[in-house]
């Protein structure tokens, strides 16, 4: 194992995100010397200037003392999937680091959650893996009284996290090698229409078609004349990195705009589509996104059970998340239904309704959404559309063989044969995220037995952290948050998140003894 | 597709059935002759009478006009799963005539259960499917006051459905074809140390096997003084299919003794063991005995969660299922985990606690139990050991393979390497039985939504059925029964028991259209 290497690029890590660190500081200070800031303004300045100097200083000094490494890492497998795991938990304990400051250095209150490192920890993970779950919103802990740096540095940490899923799945790691590729970006999808000249040039293309789509989002929000700048660049960070952390403690119910409906709704559509279609799409190679067969489930998945929804939702009495009313016909309905559809299957966990007075079925389809996921190669989380689809295909093609088993047809998606080895891996991924909800759900409860929890709570919450939504269901559900969990369920949930992200395997080989020796 | 050879098969089994319903019928009779009964056991006399002619005449009718069948079927492996589907789904009809017929007969009370054909199709099935959950039970319905030929014939209809797993699974099907052992009696382990010298010969040995046991189940718990004659063959005949149902409305809990929990947990250990093993253990092969991986790591897994169960309980206060409360040490305690652990993880179903009050640690024990099931090849349910353990070798596998793609280890099971295909449909099987809990939940959700129903016994209920275990948590705990539920739900739960039993492609190929077309 290259230790060397892996430090060195850590310590580069830590050294961009004291750079956004550095950003977010200069946003407060601004706010601070033009007047408009208290003194919980002031003290979350510094809260955020100690902890860019610390991450700089940690991340310049290992990047010094590891400038002779290695250069060749070009088929460092071992190497690559330890940064990537060290990536997110390493970067989150440095993206803690300005809420624990704030919430020690200033005047939080007693029961504040980011007086505890987990706490911290979590909201932090919950950034970086772009999940969107949150402690905040008790009656102490508003989501609207935090200092507008850290709430800007809150949705950053999902633009970051987005933007390295984006970067690193789709473009760096496929280039590892052939596994790497078939692992990190959800098999056949990244390599067809030839994505793959060269590292630096996929990435930078990526990069931009990133930063393009959140600009255009800022501007979009800005224009609807219900957000200001600040709400609209926070939720813009968000929506793109499919994360959920929103500046209102009722989440976008709070801005009850339709148009601010309407904008994030397509956003997190976008989202939640293969970045390699905009690839494509920059290249105007118009056939290979007409072609792709997992673009066309998702957004057919999406329309149907949100039309379903809708329609099941008619003379349903229920709530906003800031406490309205919903009422209406079909079009009211298929606002709210289509707008928490689309949260729900990216993963993003913004909310408008109140869904868990949603009927059963409804409540069913959504969580059903949720576990499927978005595309591939998306900053969206869960199962994934692409795997489903393989997932189906194979149970099919299982059933025929019980009674026909000397004929092999070969499965398809699209024109691309699925080879055996993706089949397998596709089976295994689901397998892997049943257990893992298994496990967490079992955790949960364990750890809550003694305040009493019900199941609906832990499994909805094991099973959003997962897939990277957020919000589940009753106790973690659209109008509540994470606040009120044991710490030691805290750090299950922040474990379940980064599995989720980095799509289990690259945090779970570093358990694998053999993972570490040299053989 | 030999329409004309299934047929006559079903008449045989119909016309089997019909012998089964007449013995019950004339023990009955006897009852009504010596004096014994009263009216009601008269009327189940007329019911089974009844039953027995319409099976008879129905098998016996459709048993002539096929006689003219082709007598090729050696390879017929879509005939071959053909009849074990309808046997099941047709027998269960049969089987639940005579429940039917007494209520409507007799003078049953309004509200007893077994006054829709709904509430006896799943009694029937429950037994057939050897899972042991029973509509019974309520305030109208106490197994108790059920005419005793009826309960012997839900006792029966679990010995008939587990000899029928036993003979089928183990020794016909296998003979079918290649893909009908690997899928019938779960994979190698029924074919090493060569069970397979003639079709007609096994089936004879394993059938002596399961009437053996049988036979010394009965004598046992009759010696034990706490069970009559007919508790004693009720009760074997119920443990030996790993059924469940008892003639007890308190389960084995009602009997209240030391040695009739050790006989029936340690005939539900036997119940739960590959029948392979008694074969060999017949001819003398104690080698293949010590060296079944299956087997050790089923014992092991048992005595594990007991032992962890027992201490868990130490302290905790709780009753048996009649209704007193447990008192005692580590010994005590370990009588009931004991008990309970047998029960679930072979898919029994007998309670001797009420284990919805355990601590939480304990529950998800016994629940993860209930999944893993027992061996292959026996009448237990769920997903089976063997199973369970290529799953875990697989997944691990996967791990390593994401950090060293070239390396290609081979999988092992004791001596035998699991070849790629088996990977497959293991994790094939384990991803129909997590879709169809979820399927099962769901609908049962949806359908019992206006009446009020938590996700627990929802998704306990269906995970019970599919693993043909019985009772659940909470609504269809220890303590309960599903006599509440819909006639939607008891439909639902009923397929999914027979699923279970079929392990699922025997019936799921029925809904493919190329299964009935010729090509």
């Amino acid at each position: 194992m290259n230790y060397r290497f892996v430090a060195r690029q850590l310590g580069l890590l830590l050294v961009v995100m004291s750079v956004a660190l550095a950003a977010t500081m200069i946003y407060e200070l601004i706010l601070v010397w033009g007047g408009e800031a208290d003194a919980g303004e002031a003290m979350a300045a510094r809260a955020l200037g100690i902890s860019t100097s610390l991450g700089a200083i940690l991340g310049g000094t290992i990047w010094f003392f590891t400038r002779k490494h290695d250069q060749d890492w070009a088929l460092a497998r071992r190497e690559a999937m330890l940064l990537v795991a060290t990536s997110w938990v390493i970067g989150a304990a440095l993206a803690a680091l300005p809420f624990l400051l704030w919430a020690h250095l200033g005047s939080s209150h007693a029961d504040h959650p980011f007086r505890t490192f987990t706490a911290c920890y979590f909201e932090a993970m919950s950034g970086l893996s772009t999940t969107g779950a949150t402690v905040l919103g008790g009656e102490h802990s508003k989501i609207a009284d935090l200092p507008k740096g850290l709430l800007l540095w809150r949705s950053l940490t999902h633009w970051l996290g987005g933007l390295g899923i984006v970067v690193l799945f789709v473009a760096v790691l496929p280039m590892v090698g052939t596994a790497g590729k078939k692992m990190f970006s959800v098999e056949s999808t990244a390599d067809k229409g030839g994505v793959r000249p060269r590292i630096t040039e996929t990435a930078r293309v990526l990069w931009l078609i990133y930063l393009g789509l959140t600009v255009l989002c800022i501007m979009l929000l800005k224009a609807t004349g219900k957000m200001g700048w600040f709400d609209s660049v926070n939720h813009a960070f968000s929506v793109m990195g499919t994360g959920g952390l929103s500046t209102n403690d009722a989440s976008i119910g709070g801005f009850d705009s339709v148009a601010v409906d309407l904008i994030l709704t397509a956003f997190m559509i976008l989202a939640g589509v293969n970045f390699v279609v905009y690839f494509h799409l920059v290249q105007r190679r118009w056939r290979s996104v007409l072609d792709d067969v997992e673009l066309r489930i998702y957004l057919a998945l999406k329309i149907l059970v949100t039309v379903v929804i809708a329609l099941n939702l008619l003379n349903v009495g229920y709530k906003t998340t800031a406490g309205a009313d919903v009422e209406g016909g079909f079009f009211t309905m298929l606002r709210y239904a289509s707008f928490q559809t689309a949260s729900l299957q990216t993963g993003t966990g913004f909310c408008t309704a109140d869904y868990d007075a949603w009927p059963m079925m409804s409540v069913t389809l959504l969580m059903g959404l949720m576990l499927i996921g978005g595309c591939g190669g998306s900053t969206a989380g869960g199962f994934k559309v692409f795997r489903f689809w393989v997932l189906l295909k194979v149970l099919f093609a299982a059933l025929e063989r019980a009674f026909r088993p000397n004929v092999v047809r070969p499965i398809k998606v699209g024109k691309t044969t699925i080879e055996d080895d993706t089949k397998l891996s596709c089976l295994v991924y689901f397998a892997m995220m049943i257990l893992l909800t298994a496990l967490g759900t079992t955790l949960t409860l364990l750890f809550e037995e003694p305040n009493g929890i019900d199941v609906q709570t832990a499994a909805s919450a094991s099973y959003a952290s997962l897939c990277n939504v957020g919000p589940g269901l009753h106790g973690v559900g659209a109008t509540r948050n994470y606040g009120w969990m044991q710490p030691a369920t805290l750090w299950v949930q922040s474990a379940l998140m980064c599995l989720g992200r980095l799509e289990v395997y690259a945090l779970l080989v570093l358990l694998v003894p053999r993972f570490w020796r040299g053989d």
